[in-house]
């Protein structure tokens, strides 16, 4: 071997380590469940037009904001709210702080077990058992009873837990535009306390980074003067329809860039979105997948529903509008990660 | 020359290369503005225990959260809080919009600009003034009014923009923890949307970071049907004693790992704070420097007042917890950025 073969060794070494170093990490679709389409397009679109300097419509990082409705959007709602299912496995234990309540309604159906009874219950019910079985313990305890719950329920259909109900679409989608700068924020109807106890590890969303519906704490000191904050029953903010766009100011600030939603609890925060100058993505998830998923509406001649309503006024609104509507049927290859 | 030789040069560079990769950047203070001494070594030393991963007090990233009251932690709060002085300047273009309250009181006095009068409203005239003059409007007029007024106002002692009036060694703490992997929130008794106007530029905080007294909005829509909100009078976070943690679980869902206060309205996010496990760092400025900013307690002998008040009491319990004092006079070797 000659000298010369010698130092050309390294020296190709230190170019192909600065070549490495300089190229960028080879293509790979960010977005593999998503079917090609105007949905998926429109996704990858924005977010080019947004993160390019070059760009007309570049967002500074600061301000990229996306924020998601949870129930319907990123997991699955039907036949009934996770949250809902979560404060009716909480009635026994309420009772048996609270004897008095076993002969009262709506809790005395609730024990009775008879689930064609559960299911007449009406939203002023709801709430009751919502009110009763959400507040008056400490945000810690709350919080414990929740991780605990959310690990060992199972879902009536599938057998799995909750949060193996999580869309895998979407979450390629909050991982997407995390990879891109975003500060992605869930903005849901349903207990911020309740999400905040599983969103990290699930969303990879931070608790800080969750609007939801929110109640009053209250300061106070255990016996020993160690300081709690107890839930109260006073309501904050009521996380939907109007309450998004506001619940969004109260803990955001700004106005988002993307905003992903799939019934008309989620209207107004899609205007609110819209509403802003630049580039802006508003998006709808339609269920139209009763084999894979559930099919609901009423928009679009698919069944009707209380929860996660999908009206033909918003389907109209969104195509004026401009929002993109997510066909579960045709956009996702996939719906859930262990399919 | 040999080709030993030249095959060792690039060797060289490569290792070389490696090792500048390697090596820290040279070790800078980070905090210069601060004296040699206890205040100093806690900051250092509870950074260090918290990210150093061989730390048995190490914090994960996702949990390392601080807190900073504003007012007279971070700047200047002296003879009266900024944002009052922002809600009287704008007394004039209220009573233009509302002609009938030039004849009714607190608004006569303030219309009448003597000082010394104004120097006795009441809080509960003050409270009529900030409801008056910080709601009403939608919340992007609200901004661009605050933004207009910050930039044009000047303190009456320096004749200085108050976001000059911002403590230097507080926003070295700011930097340090940030670059330290620290999310940094202003707790602030202030109004929410009147430090978002200004947060981001002035402390690198961003709105969403900012916790304060915060009212309610209205989701509307403009005559061309474009939404909007509006601040409404409706008071949904007092964000100032007990409501500091209260705010804390709110807007973070976290207790935070530090917390920086000044005055009896930083007790409770101090304890707090404290009530957690593993590291915790509670400090709080005493305005003891009427030299080079003002003096007043009434704690340890110094002028009693009623804006930022620190009481005797709130300077015994800081001792009896381990809460660190941080003197103005004695810790700070300078106070503003451009002494």
């Amino acid at each position: 071997m000659k000298g010369r073969n010698l130092w050309l060794i390294p020296l190709a070494l230190l170019v192909g380590a600065q070549l490495a170093l300089a190229q960028s990490p080879p293509q790979t679709d960010p977005l593999p469940s998503w079917n090609e389409g105007p949905a998926k397009q429109a996704i990858v679109e924005f977010v080019h037009a947004t993160t390019d300097k070059a760009s007309q419509k570049y967002v500074p990082p600061e301000e990229r904001i996306a924020t998601f409705d949870q129930d319907g959007t990123l997991w699955v709602s039907h036949p009934m709210y996770t949250q809902v299912m979560f404060c009716l496995d909480r009635v026994p234990a309420v009772v048996k702080a609270k004897p008095e309540l076993a002969k009262v309604e709506p809790f005395k159906t609730v024990l009775s077990g008879n689930r064609e009874a559960m299911a007449k219950l009406s939203m002023q019910d709801l709430e009751k058992i919502l009110a009763a079985t959400l507040t008056g313990m400490s945000v810690d305890e709350f919080s414990a009873e929740a991780k605990k719950w959310i690990e060992t329920a199972r879902d009536p259909r599938w057998k799995r837990s909750y949060t193996e109900l999580t869309y895998q679409p979407m979450l390629e989608v909050l991982q997407y535009l995390r990879a891109k700068g975003f500060k992605t924020y869930i903005v849901t109807g349903g207990g911020q306390d309740f999400v905040r106890a599983y969103s990290e590890r699930v969303y990879g969303i931070p608790p800080e980074q969750v609007v939801g519906t929110a109640g009053g704490t209250k300061y106070g000191y255990d016996k020993s003067g160690k300081p709690f904050l107890t839930k109260e029953p006073k309501l904050l903010l009521n996380d939907d329809h109007a309450g998004k766009p506001e619940g969004i100011h109260l803990m955001i600030g700004r106005r988002p860039h993307a905003a992903f939603g799939n019934s008309t609890g989620d209207r107004q925060m899609l205007e609110y979105t819209g509403a802003g100058d630049g580039a802006r993505l508003m998006m709808l998830v339609l269920h139209d997948d009763a084999k894979r998923e559930y099919a609901y509406g009423p928009a679009q001649g698919l069944p009707d529903t209380k929860v996660g309503t999908f009206t033909q006024a918003l389907y109209d609104e969104s195509k004026k509008d401009g929002w993109l509507v997510i066909s579960m049927k045709q956009d996702w290859k996939k719906i859930f990660t262990w399919e």
